[in-house]
């Protein structure tokens, strides 16, 4: 299994992780399976969406801020609640088909790590499956 | 790895796909592990839930509408932002266990493809790792 | 493939299933992989989240009621839908990498099986898949 880490520059913040993610399928060395790309974190999560516009990832960022904002009335005693139920939104693994040595990743896919309670240096798993 | 296609029908619909996705499996002769039934598209996901009940998908399918309206203050161009979001609140990916070569979905599990976006052709990867 | 069962006390209700995955990963004796906990059901769901703090997974729980409330303008004609909605958020499967023989989980992460619909009995499967 592979890591890598993110320093993130806000409270929220979506990262583009699609190249380091390939590198680290690529250096696998696996032809078919599975790229599960998992984080370790409980205010972050990870998602697939378009990374062509940033704006796509910045209308998810903005959206889950207005379903789920940061002041409300938590319980949680270190006032970042609104990030650990984000983080359970978006899910804390992301799961690509491997097929031919590369991610079956569709056109306008990228791999973002969503960052919820930053700023803060955060580890992603890059683990392969298959043959 | 295999791959088949959907044609939607309207805006937002879900289209039940068990079927398609269990011969899929059985195809892949493998008898236990799991198998990973892929959307590779930004504004469609995927999701398990009953499919005795077609009330049951459209009552998620307009919970989601309420939750991210078509029409709301959003950056990306393109128009279509909410289905990007819905995309990325539903996943994209659905993992079903796969145990003496069947789906071990519960009594009233079925698969759906989540179309947010259309009607449009859509294509669906079904992935399966195991023995 | 290993499962256990749950009996859940409330209509919602987070279950901390973090021991019982764990001991089942070891029992697999699979040293590097991936463990998928799987939920057969149609109105629960699993999600990975902060168990250090039990207010944590209550406000996850909380604020799935607030943007999924049960009483609504739903049309499944068995009065649960809201869990059904809720089941499809959190999704179905937590996918957690195995490395060295053990659960790659963070310092912080747990396993918490969500009971939408309860109190029931409910059935978790675990499958690991790797050497």
């Amino acid at each position: 299994m592979e890591s890598f880490e993110i320093e993130t520059g806000g409270r929220t913040e979506f990262v583009d992780i699609t190249d380091r993610v390939r590198s680290a399928a690529v250096r696998s060395g696996k032809k078919r399976g599975c790229v599960f790309v998992y984080v370790p974190h409980t205010t972050a999560g990870i998602t697939i969406n378009e990374h062509a516009d940033p704006d796509v990832a910045d209308d998810i960022r903005r959206t889950l801020d207005r379903l789920v904002p940061w002041d409300g009335p938590y319980r949680h005693c270190e006032g970042n609640a609104a990030a650990h139920v984000k983080a359970s939104l978006l899910g804390h693994c992301a799961v690509v088909p491997l097929e031919g040595g590369a991610l079956a990743l569709g056109t306008w896919q990228g791999i973002f790590f969503a960052e919820f309670d930053g700023p803060r240096r955060r580890r992603v798993l890059v683990q392969v499956i298959g043959e």
